[in-house]
């Protein structure tokens, strides 16, 4: 054996975490719950492997200029890159380009699964995180838009976000496309510029989005970042276009134009905001362009679908400031934002803000193929979700209750033991025999570290008269508080009874407060 | 856009695959009982992430002489060794030794996912396979390793393998040490053929094992494999020590010497082979080694425990052939075997053989620490248990129902159509509106492979009449195959029926034959 400065540590590598049962299960409970929803809307499970030719999954990350960076990936024997996904779409693609023929068209799918970054990891930022997609491919209709952002809504309330708490939050790659026209902007590195200026809205607010629609900013570090380096008038038409959906100059829903039918009025509304005065509005700013005229047609027919089925701005709104970092997105593009308020690092109240996002993406699977197939998707960022429900106080965990415990007194006996342990669970009863070398005291603290509801006691005068002792533990400890002396203690052993050995499973299936079985 | 033999083909790489909505459900499922049964046992769940150091997993891949052979490394940018986990042991161990403290000891968890080999794929051998392990650390007890056995046994059971198909082969490395201090063994190397030589006994046969004990094997290719170089009086021993644990020469349970008490006799009896016999025979054999005799004490101590719970020889039993490949472990080994007959490639009868195994690795977390930390474990092959379950006819896919499709007449009347879909959604009916491009035939086409129960339609003279159409996909099928012509057809509209639109709902639940809500 090696001597102990030989050995390796035990550490994880930065940006990766192991995670408790509490959180295991809160996720496996959420998940539950989002495949229902899922379910609900016809979609079928999919998966895909974690590693996939790195030729196939293709470079689309945001901010990545250089070829490699943010991916992991290796030489296989063949010498052929391999990488490990770093999203779910790209390997969806993938799927289908290779299984076109034979999925139903549309195909609507979800999906769930681990993704990687290889990226400087920071406060929330893992290396390694889960998402959970949906995707329909195969359709081009605003229709299949629609139904994602409405099963996004569905999903948050689902999983215990209650309504108004949330927005999917709704525009379009073509819109933004009507802007670049309107403001003469066709070089690409500068129209990627104009994005991240006005993707940092929620940021920096209108006035930092101003410096890096011009010139550029230096921030609080003294950082310059070189702007897009628009003239004033373009600054203007895009501060115009975030204009538009600024909630604040909406009037509430009773003056609207166009009210949402329904049972859900009430409900859902609270703004006036609807797909046509947001249209009417963005009409103007973009002055008719071509581009931009396209894209509203196709913009309003999505709203114009989901307030059919009664889902209102309160649910989805046109938001004309996202703009998602992938490059493969084409036409609409949405993003779910948690509205409600936690405190940041430095104690101050800010929004909680995006939890998912995704977009229409038409041009993805034909990286593979000549054959034109048209795609929409949804990701949820899985922890950053699970940590919303935390903030919402909707984590508690219902499996908390340990297993029953059986103390071992008689070390000679443990067969007996095992086989009291083994009848417990073969009524259901979660159970285990206390496997450690130490004493009762310290098998009693193990008992109440493993939150054990009731432990099983026998010692060799109880095994003499065919009787066993079960303790209440939680019992146990509110009644010990009323109690004076140790003396006291030994006579009335509060929480704590005898029963013949016979009826051990029915009494603690009783005290748990359970039937014979779980039905 | 890149002409096409500029695009990537869209395929994976050797040895990884996509799976389909049957399978992934079908492993969902197994997985829930699995977890339950473990939960019953009062194991909590774990979980690691997928990359870790690469010094931090060692090497105990079997067969690996070559460093970094079989396992997928790729270099941090902080020039640090990163590998994917080959398989969740190893994870566990550094997760224990930095956890160690805060912990409750003993350390009873289980833990799913993904594991990876880098080693040339073949039929029903992959690259990315998914492991379900339990583990119970900081016992060195007996109890605990039977423990471990009667989970195993427990967990076959509640996913469908009945009492009788599977058996739990238990063996001990401390025994095979005695094997090789009886037989005069002492380097490691010569050690590891006959350990080998051993393991194949299934597969080749007692001749086939006793030509790779002595000079070597010529097997039908010509192929020669160099054996262990025993002499006679050695091959002899070895050969005797695996005819102990042959099940034809022990008596039916009615002549046993040890019976096993309770009411599971007769449900899990049928052999006379018991703990105390085995041993009886091992003792003569190994001529009471000393490291001989220790190993048999204990292992007695596991079976004393596992009868004492009513698990018998059918179901946990000593077979002396069971080696286990990894190197770590230090005592008890097991192997899960399933006993029922399937067809191999070549249309043979074979037994379906292992779908998991595991043991004790006493020496593991003090890879990393000078602590003494006692560990034993079990690890599912999830596809290949999936597989078996498939073998058995038990992987029947309950969630085959596709949803209600709702078609599209009229595309003028999407929102209306969408409306349909989205009140059947909200009385939780899985629905979905049609998204194609396409006409009635192809939208029927479309629902048959969804495998829809119904189709809801409404054409421009039903909306008019404010009703709807609702086709029962299936019993029309059954109608329709004694309609003799299409004018027929058209009358009697098979399985199909008008409801108001404003029983839509209602109607459908009815039709599906479920409540107003599920539970």
């Amino acid at each position: 054996m090696p001597s102990s400065d030989q050995k390796p540590k035990a550490r994880l590598p930065r940006g990766l975490i192991d995670r408790s049962p509490a959180e295991i299960r809160a996720t496996e409970r959420m998940m539950t719950r989002i495949r229902r929803v899922y379910e609900r809307y016809g979609f079928e499970p999919g998966e895909t492997p974690l590693i996939e030719y790195s030729d196939a999954l293709g470079k689309f990350l945001p901010d990545q200029d250089r070829p490699n960076e943010g991916v992991f990936s290796f030489l296989d024997d063949d010498e052929q890159w391999l990488s490990l996904r770093y999203d779910l779409t790209a390997p969806l693609a993938r799927y289908v380009a290779e299984n076109y023929e034979r999925l139903p068209k549309p195909y609507r799918s979800y999906r769930s699964g681990w993704v990687f970054r290889n990226e400087k990891p920071g406060p929330g930022r893992f290396r390694q995180f889960m998402q959970f997609d949906a995707d329909t491919v195969g359709s081009s209709s605003p229709a299949a838009d629609a139904e994602i952002c409405m099963m996004a809504a569905d999903t948050l309330e689902e999983i215990g976000i209650p309504r108004g708490q949330y927005v999917i939050k709704v525009n379009s790659r073509k819109v933004l496309d009507g802007v670049m026209e309107a403001i003469g902007v066709t070089d690409d590195r500068q129209k990627l510029t104009v994005l991240r200026a006005i993707d940092k809205l929620d940021r920096l607010g209108i006035e930092g989005v101003r410096q890096l629609l011009g010139p550029g900013r230096k921030d609080e570090s003294g950082d310059f970042t070189k702007g897009a380096g628009l003239d004033q008038r373009g600054i203007t038409i895009v501060e115009n276009f975030l204009f538009v959906s600024d909630m604040s100059h909406y009037a509430p829903m009773s003056q609207s134009s166009r009210l949402i039918e329904g049972d859900e009025l009430l409900d859902d509304g609270g703004w006036a905001y609807s797909s046509e005065n947001t249209i009417a509005a963005l009409s103007a700013v973009l002055d008719t362009t071509r581009a931009g005229e396209a894209a509203l047609f196709e913009i309003d027919e999505l709203f114009r679908i989901a307030s059919a089925a009664r889902y209102g701005s309160r649910r989805i709104r046109f938001d004309t400031s996202v703009v998602r970092g992938l490059e493969y997105y084409t036409g609409p593009v949405f993003e779910a934002e948690l509205t409600f308020e936690v405190k940041d690092d430095a104690g101050r109240p800010v929004r909680f803000g995006s939890v998912g996002g995704g977009g229409r993406y038409d041009g993805l699977v034909g990286r593979f193929t000549d054959q034109n197939i048209p795609a929409v998707g949804f990701s949820i960022g899985v922890s950053r979700l699970q940590a919303a429900l935390t903030a919402l106080g909707k984590n508690a965990d219902a499996d908390a209750t340990g297993p029953v415990v059986v103390l071992v007194l008689d070390r000679d006996r443990i067969g007996d033991y095992q086989k009291m342990v083994s009848d417990l669970r073969r009524a259901d009863v979660p159970a285990e025999l206390y496997l450690g070398e130490s004493g009762m005291r310290a098998q009693m603290k193990y008992a109440d570290r493993r939150n054990a509801p009731l432990a099983i006691i026998q010692g060799g005068d109880e095994k003499k008269r065919g009787k066993v002792q079960i303790k209440d533990l939680a019992l146990g400890k509110k009644l010990s508080a009323g109690i004076e002396d140790n003396a006291q203690w030994r006579e009335e052993r509060p929480g704590q009874e005898e029963v013949d050995e016979a009826n051990l499973v029915e009494r603690v299936n009783a005290m748990l407060g359970r039937g014979e079985r779980r039905p």
